[in-house]
């Protein structure tokens, strides 16, 4: 038996298809001067294939999964239609005196390695998205075909290295119904996919391919993670029958996501999604999110070589807004700084980044990248439903100083008499000890606190949650966590404010309960975690509490 | 006007002497094999000169200021009798043919680099010693003589690079009346003779001696690190007033330092010392120190091949022991990793060192080296009032298996017959937070807490207090730090548990007010702190709060 990491639930018990990766051979020969307007169109040409074959594969996604399920497709079409990629490779292709096919390798490459670097789940998964446009456009140019699926005649399990989102979004649940791949996290794309599609998956399973062949039976639980090769007949018929009670029940799921959830005791909490860019926020209204709880606007500022307008970033907030049609938006304002870097910002290396200068300690001494932030949210504001949020505020005198530029922000906006929602509301992430700790002093400043529990249970312990050594530490429901969020509802409460948590632990429904018992009010995750988190909600209460 | 790190208070005004330094120039030249045994003769005689050299600064030392002052040629005669040197140097000699002072040089400058890279102000000051014996040495080896300052016949301000602790010894202050250094800061050993010998003195003031020669009136401010260059006849006078009345002042509180001392409200409150070696403790004594609150046991383990033997850790744990005869000293076990590493226990580079593997972390994983120091430090509990502390404890259960290992230690030791204290007294640092807010927990397994303020502001603010960019967040009179500071106090009291505090906020009149108003009942501060802190505790109530 082997053990890789459970991507999307379910049961599978199928012979093998084992996907064999036609391995892509680079030509780094060098052009001459004579060549360069060549190689330069055909990465124009090469591109523009790329970008049509996207919009069959999004068209073809539309019309089986809806609308919802295309926000992958934009934003890779966003990425190839970034006009600093395409001046990149031609930088490339002129200075290096690299073929079309090496230069755009290389400018894609280096995208996906800023990436991997990150500390984020999330972000570090982008990498795979810069991979697979890069081996699409390759393939394009190298003139070498696609590996297909569409043969496919009987069901199996499909087994490979590693799956790009476009593949995935073109498998048949006819026929795939697992998947297993060697490497990958539980946050790619291809693994969100995998969700969508309803495949039941385990990825990162290590070296395992070389022991399967085609006719190799598998069982695949996409719950716990567990592959079993060769297994026994009763293993397979259980899976079997699992895999349809869970089916049925996911039916009921989704049909019920879309409600408006309640505690067994009457309270009503708010379930809402988590995104990075503002075509995520699809997935978020497909799976019934009642907002969005944390707009990561960092990633817009992210793998760029110049800071993004005012102009920019708003038309990225107000697609946001928009997309949720009057459902709440939290934009966070911009976390770079530690490990997250900008080719526009020079900042010093830190001996300890996550101590270090980043988010708004960082934003407060850039004054104008931060007013220009706090303009196009603001400006956003009057085409849906915004919410402002500070991160990483430790002290009273941070969060005034980051209010009042707020206001400055708003009288520059006046002064150009554009529109905005003049009673935004304004809320801080709680993920430093010490604003846990003087939640009472600073919840008369704010009108609601979202708590970031990654963060504040790695400063509590003193423990780098990304450090195998001291991860032991990185205990959710340890008492000096649930006594810190305790104190943060119960000091927002007596001033009247709303709390949420949108830290890993806020889509675990084993942890949500207990929050929900210390009085959360709003919970924001993934957005494909939703469905079950709103039927889980409806079995907990705001009392019972397991830790303590 | 310039100013500089103020390094012993009090106020001079004279005519400068600037100390010109001969630079010693290192001949690199390799040597014939047949040489070898020659150069590693030359560095054993050096190293005798040397040592009979800082015999009779010790003893000149010892009968002008008593057997407590000593505790720096001590040190330096331990560093120069570790074998380990010559058996560098010798290696230095034999595989790269360098010449004795050249071996000699090179070996002492990787020590002292090892110490500057340090991120603990007392550790790296010790680079200082190491670069002072380098060139003692160099000097004995090249016969060179050394910078005289005994022909001074005038009362002076000494101005000067730097000076080296044998320097600052043999200073007269009949004659120096102030000192003022370019480089150095407030924890190095010049600075902390230059308390002893009461010399005003400010250090670190960058390059000033060009712009000052002999004939230059200089005023000095040892309490502010003020320097005037010229000063009107006016503040000449007001500083030769303040001095006489401060050096008064001394005499008195160093009188009155052996005292017990008690609050205006009548409680009693141990004022302890900080110390790195059994040597340090006779410093705790000459300033009326209760005991050693914090005795940093890493410095056994840096800056060696190996690690120490069970038998050397004893020797020195029972040193200190001995030498407080009967006080109480507290020796904290070892606080290594993160950026202390050790050449002889491989440690894995880490993101963010200070969330990383280090203190009882890696002790908790490396039992052999644990219970080796636990022995240790156990035998030596037969030779005086020795309590045991561990740190960086973040959950009960790290607590539970640290004592368990204690108890493991103890019957080793009953197995081998020897005798050590069944009732030793076992405590804790608090400075992660988790600890802080879970104290109420931790207390009933503990007879003490001592709260380790630099770390605990520092997680609590999620702030490296290394990184000057966010050092505006180091605040050690913040509510959350005195809310978490009243907590532990309350729920220690609870238990009938005492708690101590031996950050550097212990040190610091105004802040240890308002500790010893949450209700603290021990301080440990560096030793020279201790008379000025005595005298202030008379004046302070345990009632009295500033902030809140």
């Amino acid at each position: 038996m082997y053990k890789g990491i459970a991507a999307s639930p379910g049961y599978a018990a199928e012979r093998a298809f084992v996907l064999k990766e036609q391995a892509l051979s680079i030509p780094q020969e060098t052009i001459t001067a004579d060549q360069v307007e060549l190689e330069k169109q055909k990465v124009r040409d090469g591109l523009e294939q790329v970008k049509q074959e996207l919009a069959v594969t999004r068209e073809d996604v539309r019309e089986r999964f809806g609308e919802e399920e295309c926000a992958i497709f934009d934003s890779h079409l966003m990425m190839l239609e970034d006009p600093t990629l395409l001046e990149e490779i031609d930088r490339e292709i002129l200075d290096s005196a690299k073929n079309a096919v090496w230069a755009a390798h290389d400018v894609l490459t280096t995208h996906a390695s800023v990436f991997e670097a990150m500390d984020d789940a999330y972000l570090r998964e982008r990498a795979a998205d810069f991979k697979d446009l890069r081996g699409k456009l390759a393939r394009r140019l190298l003139g070498v075909g696609d590996v297909s699926l569409e043969t496919l005649d009987r069901p199996v399990i499909l087994v490979a290295h590693d799956l790009t989102p476009s593949q995935t979004a073109r498998l048949n649940p006819k026929w795939v119904k697992g998947i297993l791949t060697e490497i990958g996290g539980p946050t790619s794309h291809s693994a969100i996919l995998a969700r969508t599609l309803q495949i039941p998956a385990v990825v990162g399973c290590g070296p395992i391919a070389c022991e399967i062949t085609d006719d190799t039976i598998l069982a695949l639980n996409g719950n716990t993670g567990e592959i079993t090769i060769h297994p026994e007949q009763e293993l397979v018929d259980l899976y079997h029958r699992e895999q349809l009670a869970f089916q049925e029940e996911q039916t009921r799921l989704r049909a019920a996501a879309f409600e408006t959830v309640y505690t067994a005791d009457g309270k009503r909490i708010e379930i809402a999604g988590n995104i990075g860019n503002p075509a995520d926020s699809r997935s978020v209204l497909a799976n019934g999110g009642d907002g969005v709880g944390l707009f990561r606007s960092e990633f817009l500022f992210l793998e760029r070589e110049q800071m993004p307008s005012e102009e920019e970033q708003f038309e990225a907030y107000a697609e946001a807004a928009r997309e949720m049609a009057g459902r709440p938006v939290i934009i966070r304002t911009m976390d770079i700084g530690g490990d997250k870097q900008l080719p526009y910002l020079p900042m010093e290396a830190e001996e300890n980044p996550f101590l270090g200068f980043r988010a708004i300690r960082l934003c407060l001494a850039e004054k104008e990248m931060f007013l220009t932030q706090l303009r196009a949210i603001l400006r956003a504001s009057s085409h849906g439903k915004i919410r402002v949020m500070f991160p990483m505020i430790a002290t009273e005198e941070e969060l005034l100083e980051a209010k009042s530029m707020l206001a400055q922000a708003k009288e520059q906006l006046r002064e150009r008499q554009l529109p905005f929602d003049e009673k935004i509301e304004t809320g801080i992430m709680i993920e430093v000890p010490s604003a846990a700790i003087i939640a009472d002093q600073l919840a008369p400043h704010v009108d609601f606190f979202s708590i970031g529990s990654n963060d504040l249970i790695q400063y509590t312990f003193a423990a780098d949650r990304m450090n195998q050594k001291v991860s032991y530490l990185y205990n959710p429901v340890h008492p000096a966590i649930l006594r810190l969020i305790g104190r943060v509802v119960q000091d927002a409460h007596a001033h009247g404010k709303w709390v949420g948590v949108c830290g890993e632990m806020a889509g675990d429904p084993l942890y949500a309960k207990e929050l929900i018992a210390l009085g959360v009010d709003e919970l924001s995750m993934t957005p494909s975690l939703i469905p079950r988190m709103k039927q889980a909600i409806k079995g907990m209460s705001t009392t019972t509490l397991i830790y303590q």
